[in-house]
């Protein structure tokens, strides 16, 4: 009997730049989650130029579901303030493209796609303060069963900029009141990756007529005496590019991050 | 006819000193609500000396509670670091006495009744908070009904010390979520006046059986759509001291706080 070696795959990540790199080398070509603990982890979206103002404009005027992060210079791939060497081309482990409004591919690198006008954004991710909530020991019932969160549309109106708008993704963690508390104090440290709760409680006060029917994810179980507590999403930012029916974008595949070199706890506002 | 001269009664304290002054005079003998605005105001609870390393760990040991702004030293009827020229013993407006556990009377004024043991605790209140969830755009309904604040006994029973113990007392206002997470956020700044709520939600999780029949003041309607939000309660060692049964014990009466020459905000722990 020989010792079967440890693959690359099961190894995750330490440092951001080691993520980056495995993405690039198509070692990793899924989800992120897991993968340089304590790093910040971000949304991407990939425009060109001649959309990134109203863009911007959105994220902007909506800030918790979308926390910009980082944009990049036009056509430049790199990102300097999240990373050392940050390709935007190669460092995701899996990209979506999309041509008006439609899903068209899944590539694992857009090298060939890539134009002199693309402007690159990164938005906060949920990743962030999930690991802030476990680190104070709340239970994520989601995480606990190996699921995706469970994310709904609401009949909460994002704030509309150019063709942007469209209604703001939520996801969901069911939590004992108590947790509930203390996830509004630690989030509300965090508000650029997504900050505090938005909704606590009745699910069709926001618009959502069932919790067991997530628009996006898994359906997570909310027990007796628990709570379902909402953030605004970054599905919310993909969402209004297909509503916009943009000619092209290219956004990350669901779970397959930027993984950054910032560290989650740079983010803390106190 | 001639003009009815505005009476002092009519006039509230501009400062903590003014209200004070107006205790001690009689001319304000009821409660202090709206008297010298912006200032803190504090639940009072006299004890001999042989009860104070008790209550003292008592309050230490149920912060939320029980927060301590002042001890004085035993018999010194001063609070130096509350405000200047305070003396205990005249200047609230009016006064319980417990004797065993048992209301006694509720004079105006204790100079009577001064023991050189005595030691007065001042335990932060809910007007403080109430001032700043205001201040931030939130209703409240029992200050707009221009009610008592509706509170009840839990099941959650406090750390005891020494004769000290009980369960924990809260106070209820029913909010929007919107509203709830907001509470959360701006009272989590304020350690010292019971900090962030201890439940939301369904309140027998806590013990409360039926909302619209609250142990002290006045019930509070709550609206389709909102949830009850909970903080501990200044009541909490009033409780806890008629329970203990201590031989004589004075407090402020319901309403009637020690006003002090601190302001609100100085008191936002960020």
């Amino acid at each position: 009997m020989t010792e079967s070696p440890s693959t690359p795959e099961c190894t995750p990540a330490r440092t951001g730049a080691d993520a980056r790199l495995a993405a690039r080398s198509g070692r990793l070509d899924r989800h992120t989650s897991g993968q340089a603990m304590g790093h910040v982890q971000g949304n991407v979206v990939i425009l060109p130029a001649a959309l990134a103002t109203d863009f911007m404009r959105f994220c902007q005027r909506n800030p918790k579901p979308c926390p910009l992060l980082a944009v990049s210079e036009p056509g430049d791939p790199s990102l300097p303030t999240l990373g050392k060497g940050i390709d935007i081309r190669t460092d995701l482990p899996r990209y979506r493209v999309w041509r008006d409004g439609e899903l068209s591919t899944e590539p694992t690198d857009i090298r060939a796609l890539w134009q002199d006008d693309f402007v690159t954004f990164v938005i906060g991710c949920s990743f962030s303060f999930e690991e802030a909530l476990m680190a104070e020991g709340i239970t994520l019932r989601h995480i606990e069963q190996q699921r995706n969160v469970a994310m709904y549309r609401t009949n909460v109106a994002t704030e509309a900029a150019g063709p942007f708008s469209g209604p703001m993704v939520v996801s969901m963690r069911p939590m004992n009141a108590a947790d509930a508390i203390r996830a509004v104090q630690i989030t509300s440290r965090l508000p650029s990756v997504h900050g505090a709760p938005v909704h606590i409680g009745e699910p069709a006060q926001i618009g959502i007529a069932d919790l067991s029917k997530p628009d996006y994810g898994d359906a997570v179980e909310v027990r007796p005496g628990e709570l379902p507590v909402f953030w605004a999403c970054g599905v919310t930012p993909q969402a209004a590019l297909v509503h916009a029916r943009v000619p092209i974008a290219i956004t990350h595949a669901p779970g397959a991050m930027l993984v950054t070199d910032l560290l989650n706890r740079q983010l803390a506002a106190f």
